[in-house]
């Protein structure tokens, strides 16, 4: 893994593109931040004007969570695997929204409990072949991944990384799947931060007023067994991550080094842009942010990330699913950076 | 025209809708607004899930706006006419976004100075169909129409809305366009919540210190003109508003009446979504907001009509481009409620 920094979108087609919006027939600023995503967009393509993203490629990473069994969340863990066969029959929120929007959809189990044994062979194989182990520890109690497992998971999001790339992806985006992934999720945004399990606790997909204090006393927990480790990024993913917050790190990393833009969703995607951006500094330049999601963490990393979300509607069903709505939103910008006629057209 | 209670979109099917997504097997609340929305659309076509929106039309009402004279506006009244033909070439603002969001685009001449008579012959007649006048009066100092221009407006919204409901509209939106629109709009929005014109005046298309005092005096000034009047909604919108922004509120209303959804747009879209409101009580069941403007006016109108708008993105085009930005959430939320699998299905 390296960690060397990650090379800037092009700030000469950023430049180009900010002078062909004031040249746009429209009022100076009247594109609001669809004018500021294309910009963004010509600068990570180095095209003025941007290029029609006809290829945006999602990945969800499943995998089930040590601290699920200790009363974080408001559903029990055999959900992440029906999730993830509901992922495949195409049933899922994201699976609707990706259909409707025209996204690509690949589902990875990176550490799920659940064997699925009952699969079709092949349908199987493609889904645990970048498989790291059944469920992480429970961060509060212990490393979430060896030494060995969080190498085999990083591996695992560049490899995915690079066939979605080979695949002729223009954007990628990550999704999540696993019954309590909030939790160990905001204790990395905690130990990035340095904040509190108070400041980050969020009620994931439902918790009460007692779940969520004691959802806040565990990361705290996790945070005291991490202690000085908090200073090495790449330390506090597999102390306090998991093999698939891992891989959406290593994911969005190498999308960053291919120079490919990445659009987050919520609290995961936040998340692990924050230590891609920790861990490959200049990394975050590459992503936008789909949707605000309710979790504090992910307000706060998006805060450390300086992105502002396209989208606010109080989603937080996860998947990837915030960012897959906000996918028009890209392709409004590039039309309007690409067809509005110039000033100088008009006569 | 006619003044009375608009029957609301079906109680019934909206339960049925709750109900329906509140069976799918996603947490309570995880779609947010999107759910909310879905919810609407099935209680606006007596259909759970709601079926797919695949003829949505934007109708663009043109007019000028004897203020523009009186320093209100950033542009000269030209510009309209200018606009006009953009619009007919495909190469707005909102062009490049209908285009890529599927929207059809139709615009009309209610009251532009301009007399396009440049214009290949079928096109100019299509165009001025429904013309008005040119250019209302400068409200500060006379009444916008006369009676039997106000008349002739909103028959036009009405026949304008009939035809595209005919045209097999299954969502209408209205945009407008003339230099100046945003100051008897903003006048239409202090009368009917009973504001001074500071509280209501914004910078349009991007005014100054200097001329935004000037507009809030000037939608003081016309207010004063108004006074009594100001407890009739159609005389409010005949005193202070223009032949494009009565047509535009008949088009709603007429909307509404068919049991047709409507998606507003920016300022103009709301302030007569709120007239039409007043105008035929029950209207505003039928509307969802689309975008957020930055102006005052619109924020207070939407507050008076319960809406709170999908998108956020600082965007001040006018055109009806804010709504067509948000087309694609509402395809969204219908794909959520009728895709997605129910719990029940799981097993």
């Amino acid at each position: 893994m390296s960690t060397s920094t990650v090379p800037a979108p092009s700030a000469t087609a950023r430049d180009r593109a900010q002078q062909r919006l004031a040249a746009l027939a429209t009022p100076p600023g009247a594109l609001g931040r669809l004018g500021d995503l294309a910009v963004w967009l010509s600068a990570t393509q180095d095209s003025v004007p941007p290029r029609a993203l006809d290829n945006v490629r999602l990945v969800i990473f499943a995998g089930d969570h040590g601290v699920a069994q200790h009363g974080v969340s408001a559903f029990p863990p055999e959900i992440t695997g029906a999730m993830v066969r509901t992922f495949l029959a195409g049933r899922a929120g994201v699976s609707a929204l990706a259909r409707t929007h025209g996204v690509h959809v690949r589902v990875l189990d990176l550490g799920c409990t659940d064997d699925f044994a009952d699969l079709e062979p092949g349908a199987r194989t493609d889904l645990q072949r970048h498989k790291v182990r059944q469920a992480s520890a429970p961060i509060h109690l212990a490393d979430a991944l060896t030494d060995q497992e969080y190498a085999e998971a990083w591996r695992a999001g560049e490899t995915v990384a690079r066939e979605e790339l080979g695949s002729g992806a223009d954007l990628l985006i990550s999704g999540d799947m696993g019954i309590g992934n909030t939790t160990p999720t905001a204790a990395l945004v905690a130990a990035a931060l340095g904040l509190p399990g108070s400041a980050v606790a969020g009620r994931g997909t439902g918790v009460d007023d007692t779940a969520l204090a004691h959802k806040a006393a565990l990361v705290d927990q996790a945070l005291a067994r991490l202690g000085d480790r908090a200073a090495d990024p790449a330390e506090v993913l597999r102390v306090l991550g998991s093999a698939d917050l891992v891989a959406t790190t290593a994911f969005l990393v190498t999308t960053a080094r291919a120079g490919v833009p990445a659009l987050l969703d919520g609290l995961i995607g936040v998340a692990c842009g924050l230590l891609a951006d920790r861990i490959a500094p200049g990394a975050a330049a590459w992503f936008a942010a789909g949707h605000r999601s309710p979790e504090p963490g992910q307000s706060l990393a998006l805060e450390a990330l300086g992105l502002t979300p396209l989208l606010d509607l109080g989603m937080r069903l996860g998947e990837g699913s915030g960012a897959v709505a906000a996918v028009p939103l890209l392709h409004s910008a590039i039309a309007l950076l690409r067809d509005v006629a110039l000033l100088e057209d008009l006569g």
